[in-house]
């Protein structure tokens, strides 16, 4: 997505044509900067410290780690010990531990020469693939939203109500949540996001909110409270969430504060979705 | 209640034994400090700029607030100057047109000389019967802790959540919200109360947690998206907030986000309970 004009994914290979750049997600909204990841070590650093957080982009950054260690060992010892130092970054990751097991299983049969550059594209693929993930959700999203716009006066605005941040920044790009609004706004349907804050730790304020202005996204900030309030006044008609984690039944774990604006939706007749990969 | 093992009132006649004392709830939490009122002036600053605040108290307030306009100039014209002035500060408060109608109904029948006696009375009567109005929520809402008390094991704690401050800061004593919780604390009933952060001006973290910490009743400070999954886990035994307005029909109105526990409330069987007088 766009930062002032320029677009960007959250990691990506550095000019230098090896080294791995990120945004430093530490230092939003107040600051933009990119952090340069040069070993390992930096990126069990940049998942640890929360320098990249998101589980798409963690397991992202993890594969991208596994290829740094390959360039200084790419022995089996190797393999076993970048696997080890990763995973003790995140232990409850789960996208962390299904690419470092991607990871693992393509590099193990070839022969130590050939490791890091296949680990160089793999970790590529599983960029390109999170992003390709992301549009999926965008566009069975935009139905959604192109079939509300159908029903209103050209031109009214559609307003989406979102909780915590599951946008372009906690994935490689576009985002889950965020993917159906980005499409719909760039397809010329006026949207307007209403961003919950998201206490305690304000993931929606620091960060929603940031890309959605970044991008040029109508939105508004608002606390947590105010999101039953607006569905009683129909002023949302679509939340969108992400889901930390999702049963085989269909329910989901998310952002704490989740459950209440479920509840407010069900209330008020607003539909309420929860944009995940299949 | 108590603050520090002293018993206070939020408005009391100093040992003067004419001027007014407020406690300046605009330092709070930081500062316990206390505001001597000496003017009608005074007290129309302490009502504007919320060194009282909440419907009860603000209503007292302007009462001591005629008095002493009263000591000032207890004419016909200083009735209606008074009562101008304080209307003023806050034309949405109920109560404080309410207690000015009291104050200005019983001293204009009265001859000029015994106006300002009078009117230190009637200020005094009010503020009593705040203090009753909130005993008899708070008897009748210890019925109601007794009642969950009794289907417990002997010890075991109620949980009572509660939302922004509904507390004695709000009122002279007792408070409309908390004085049930009171009363079972002081009747020993182990009672833990769940105090709702209430963003955007965080009334419960700032005025009630306070409250219940000076008296010595167990709580926790909670962000208020964290009171649903409280009661999807059986921690809420009653939820217990007050109401900024009340409809003909029993409809509140309350600080934005208790619509959300009450949603979550009746999701998961919590009884849900508005304290006001009758």
């Amino acid at each position: 997505m766009n930062v002032d004009g320029i677009a960007y994914r959250t990691i990506w290979v550095n000019q230098d044509g090896w080294s791995i750049d990120v945004i430093d997600q530490t230092r939003m909204p107040h600051l933009f900067e990119v952090s340069n990841l040069r070993t390992l070590q930096d990126c069990c650093v940049a998942i640890r410290d929360m320098v990249v957080r998101g589980a798409p982009l963690i397991g992202t950054t993890a594969a991208y780690g596994f290829y740094l260690a390959m360039r200084d060992d790419a022995s089996d010892e190797g393999i076993a010990s970048a696997y080890r130092k990763l995973y003790k970054t995140r232990p409850t990751a789960v996208n962390l531990r299904w690419a470092l097991d991607q990871m693992r299983g393509c590099l193990t049969a070839l022969p130590i020469a050939e490791r890091a550059g296949r680990a160089f594209e793999r970790a590529g693929e599983i960029a390109d693939e999170d992003v390709e993930i992301s549009k999926g959700i965008g566009r069975n999203g935009l139905e959604l939203i192109e079939n509300l716009a159908a029903k209103k006066k050209p031109g009214e605005v559609i307003n989406i109500l979102t909780h915590c941040n599951a946008g372009w920044l906690a994935t490689v790009d576009w985002g889950t949540a965020t993917a159906p609004v980005y499409m719909a706004h760039d397809a010329g349907i006026p949207v307007h996001v209403w961003v919950d804050e998201t206490r305690p730790r304000n993931q929606g304020a620091s960060l929603t909110a940031w890309e959605l202005g970044k991008h040029g996204v109508s939105h508004s900030l608002i606390v947590d409270n105010v999101g039953g309030h607006l569905m009683q006044h129909g002023m949302v008609d679509l939340c969108l969430v992400g889901t930390d984690r999702t049963t085989r039944t269909g329910d989901v774990c998310n952002k704490i504060g989740t459950y209440l604006k479920a509840l407010a939706a069900f209330d008020n007749n607003v539909p309420f979705y929860v944009c995940l990969p299949s």
